[in-house]
């Protein structure tokens, strides 16, 4: 095996460092999510660590999960209101060494659903950050009338400047090549309106940066919040604040549109009988907007696939995680921004103005 | 009539200055609009302002609105892409007549689905903020599974400091009051985590200023994305960036539920069947969720109120807007913001660490 986490074995098989103690459902939900992931990924390898005698005692009951699996004992599991600060301290947490084995060459990814923070922090420290790139970001995908969307950052930032937008866009279009397997994927800048002198400073230096870049043919320029679910670019560019506020209200907005959809369902005679004619394309409807569908947020800019499991997922939520997973190991998803980046080295060496805020309104 | 927009006459009508010239539908829009508010508001009086031969010409169609209404003549009107700066140098548009009107106290609000930017730079300098206030925001309700919930800033202010967001509240608060209904609104602040501890020192400065304050009773703390649409709080606090994009969002969601669904219902025979069933369930659905009956942002904290309709709506729209002028005029809204911050002195000598960027990530 090579050095870096980001390489893939020569037998053409690939491993997953699986973190078999993060979530709210435990070393359960996990392993029923392996025994999943084992029927559409039988190459695959998984090094699943954490508490041993749980973990075997969990594969005896799923042999299909047990058969692409080896247990690697760890001493210790992070909780999930752990602080980052802390989580670094301890040196023997299944997550910390389920990162260890990605450092090492062992494994080419790695999946948790435990604390967000702590994974974050260990990435960081363990994994190590891709050079030319100055934070990691959170990226996942959405839905849309049109198909998926990929947004970046969820939620890794809450604070950004223009180079780290510019930073996230070449790892989102990394990422929609991978995941999405599209050639040339488009890019758009989340702001208040589409015009060029809508929002502030940052924006609007993060959008001249991308139109005299190598991804200039791809960036769309500014989009609105509608545009994410129209499906308007192949990604979607954000700070992790507006990131995590607008994937979570889409959300809400999803949710609230199904609670309205049961009252109209169940609320008179006609309406159950209606259900039963229209449930098969009701039920497809849903599993399109799934949140469990979407599970699986990596944190890009790493030297190796990091992916965090939305820690109240249940076993067919944590398989999409490891799908995701698979995808971007077995697209080369960390070489494909290196790639990118090697390509734009421009960026390095742009002079920007200091960030202003110098407020447009939106429309 | 008194000296201050926000006072009412003593006959116990009220006068609303209507921009008759702005929105992509221009007059036919307005005035068919004023059409259907006459019969909500038989006692109102309307100064339709604008240009006097198109505005006589429709109404003589529409004589339920020429009931109500009394023509200004305006000389111009503001183009929807004239920059803020420009539209302040023109001394006789429709737009700046009406907000003079309210200035004069010959109106106690004014309606405009023109040029937002234009419009919010015209309510500073004519109708002027509200002393106490050091930015007006932008208002609007937003449907929950529970009721309405007001939502602010929605792009005013792309960017805000601690001390803007405690403003966001009284003024969110008062808006709900007047036009919800409610004895003591509740209030929540956007983050991307509950906890105490996430996002910006801007943030949990605004929080601990709130906790602090007459509205401690009714602050419920930091709520999510998800928990606009859930209907957690009554009220929710963002800057203008985050709230525009929320908002956006929200809406593009519903509008990607609403196309599934219309494919569910006829893709198939038994869908179209199913839809028949169903139809009075989903209308009643569809109307709750309509953007035009949430049509109506009104710029708050201003010395008269100040109502922004969608420039793209119909009819139904503007007089949604129109409405929510008149419930803000008529329960006093302006005076219930002054009485606020009379019992928020506090927050004036509060003494607040500079805004500093210690990011949290998100959960």
């Amino acid at each position: 095996m090579s050095e870096t986490g980001s390489s893939f074995s020569e037998t053409g098989s690939y491993t997953l460092a699986i973190d078999g103690m993060g979530g709210d459902g435990g070393p359960e939900v996990v392993v029923a999510g392996l025994a999943i992931a084992a029927d559409r990924h039988p190459s695959a390898r998984i090094l699943l660590v954490g508490d041993e005698a749980t973990l075997s005692g969990l594969l005896s009951r799923h042999p299909r999960a047990a058969a692409i699996c080896t247990i690697l004992p760890a001493g210790s599991a992070i909780p999930m209101d752990m602080k980052p600060t802390a989580a670094l301290r301890v040196r023997d947490s299944s997550m910390r060494l389920a990162m260890d084995a990605v450092a090492k060459g062992a494994a080419q990814g790695v999946v948790s659903a435990g604390n967000s923070g702590a994974m974050l922090a260990l990435a960081k420290i363990v994994v190590k950050t891709l050079p030319g790139i100055s934070r990691p970001a959170m990226a996942a995908l959405s839905p849309t009338t049109r198909g998926d969307v990929v947004m970046l950052d969820l939620g890794a930032n809450v604070s950004c400047d223009w180079r780290n937008l510019v930073e996230f866009a070449i790892m989102g279009e990394a990422f929609a090549k991978a995941v999405l397997g599209l050639p040339a994927p488009t890019i758009g800048l989340l702001n208040v309106g589409s015009e060029e002198l809508k929002g502030d400073e940052r924006l609007r230096q993060a959008a001249e940066v991308l139109r005299g870049s190598a991804l200039a043919g791809q960036f769309h320029g500014f989009v609105e919040g509608h545009d994410i679910t129209a499906g308007t670019t192949d990604v979607v560019v954000t700070d992790g604040f507006t990131g995590n506020v607008a994937l979570k209200t889409g959300e809400g907005a999803l949710k609230m549109a199904f609670t309205l959809l049961r009252q109209v369902f169940t609320s008179s005679l006609l309406g159950r009988i209606g259900y039963l004619l229209v449930r098969p394309g009701l039920e497809r409807m849903k599993e399109w907007l799934d949140p469990r569908r979407y599970n699986g947020a990596v944190f890009v800019g790493l030297n190796g696939v990091v992916v965090k499991s939305h820690g109240g997922t249940d076993a067919e939520g944590f398989a999409a995680a490891v799908d995701v997973a698979m995808d971007m190991v077995t697209h080369r998803f960390t070489d494909g921004i290196r790639d990118r980046l090697a390509h734009m080295e421009k960026l390095t060496s742009v002079k920007a103005a200091p960030d202003q805020q110098q407020a447009v309104p939106a429309s």
